[in-house]
């Protein structure tokens, strides 16, 4: 049996009637919780946060959002509205790239964002809208349907979990990260090749990584898709 | 200048002397946080509670640790202990597989092991033993050293990534999960290639999509290595 959709859930009526506060709706919390969510202090949302913002208790929350589970899909979704699908025009490759990336900046934009969306399946209108252009950008570039399918759901995840990594606060691919000091205490003679490989293990910046890694899956389904 | 190497800090002689408590050490600490980790119970480790466990205070953990953040980096490398680099024989591509499989079935051994493993850069001597062959395996596969030394890095985020995804209980993916109802909800009219790519969409085990997702990045990889 289908649950009922949130995203169309039909709106509960406000029992305020006072002027002095704005009504509830669930347009309102989904907005006040991704404001508490991308704060600069870190960004934490809470259902006691938001009813506090909005003058109201907790409990009365519960008329508009079932649980957490489904803010959190409000949210994400609300969030993924500034993801720009159709910014770029030319080659599909170009307009691949262009999205991707206003996808990954939009999640960068906030480390709690990043790392609730690697936690929560995207499945609002707006994820919908951006599967949609890339299936049409992926059968552009000649993909057939099945190898499209499962194409989206790696770049993706690929674009989140890119974004969530680069969330936990100090970088450990910087120069003097966790990463450079183990690679260069790494003994020849115990790991001869990540010593002999270490100036390319730590070569690049996250942007020209991220273009290559879009390159190899880019270069992997097209191959894919041919064969 | 170099921070010291957790992974090589001398050990602190414990100060207990009574037989009847067993020594601290750094890796009785490291060894009951996993325990912890990998609890049955959901899992998540605390210096309180390993403290507790090792009949100790809190206080006295930090001589052999400086932080959470390196517990957890001491943790995640004891756990890669497990994963089996030398499992399989034959052609490097059976090899490559092999060892991203035993990869990502330890960390989903443990829902909160795949959490902290996205969290968590892997840095100790485990992980170098994972980046050492695969670098071995890469050269055999004809790739070049450049496009090796970044590649390490893709495969083992995916495998991580893929981890950590299904470690966020309910499996969205599940044909009466939250995709499949948004994919199936999706109208024809405002998504016409998502609606017509439904059933792709929701086609495959996780398995299957594991070993296409990987056959993509080495098809990409060694693209990108004969470019």
């Amino acid at each position: 049996m289908p649950q009922r959709d949130p995203f169309r859930a039909s709106e509960v009526e406000s029992r305020r009637t006072r002027p002095a506060k704005p009504p509830l709706s669930r347009d309102a919390i989904v907005e006040e919780a991704l404001h508490q969510l991308t704060a600069e202090d870190g960004g934490a949302m809470s259902l006691r946060k938001i009813a506090k913002a909005l003058d109201t208790g907790p409990a009365s929350l519960y008329a508009y959002v079932d649980d957490m589970s489904e803010l959190r899909a409000l949210v994400l979704d609300h969030a993924l509205a500034a993801v720009r699908v159709d910014d770029a025009e030319g080659p599909w490759r170009d307009r691949l790239e262009a999205l991707l990336r206003s996808y990954g900046k939009v999640l960068a934009s906030s480390p709690s964002l990043a790392q609730m969306a690697f936690q929560t399946t995207a499945v609002g209108p707006n994820a919908l809208r951006i599967a949609e252009t890339l299936l049409e950008i992926l059968a552009e570039a000649g993909v057939d349907r099945p190898t499209a399918a499962w194409a989206i759901d790696m770049l993706t995840m690929f674009v989140t979990a890119v974004a969530a990594e680069h969330a936990h606060g100090a970088d450990p691919g910087a120069p003097d990260g966790a990463v450079a000091q183990a690679i260069n205490r790494a003994p020849a003679s115990e790991y001869p090749r990540v010593h002999a490989a270490r100036e390319e293990i730590m070569s690049g910046t996250g942007e020209e990584r991220f273009a290559w890694s879009l390159d190899v899956l880019v270069r992997g389904i097209l191959s894919r898709a041919q064969s």
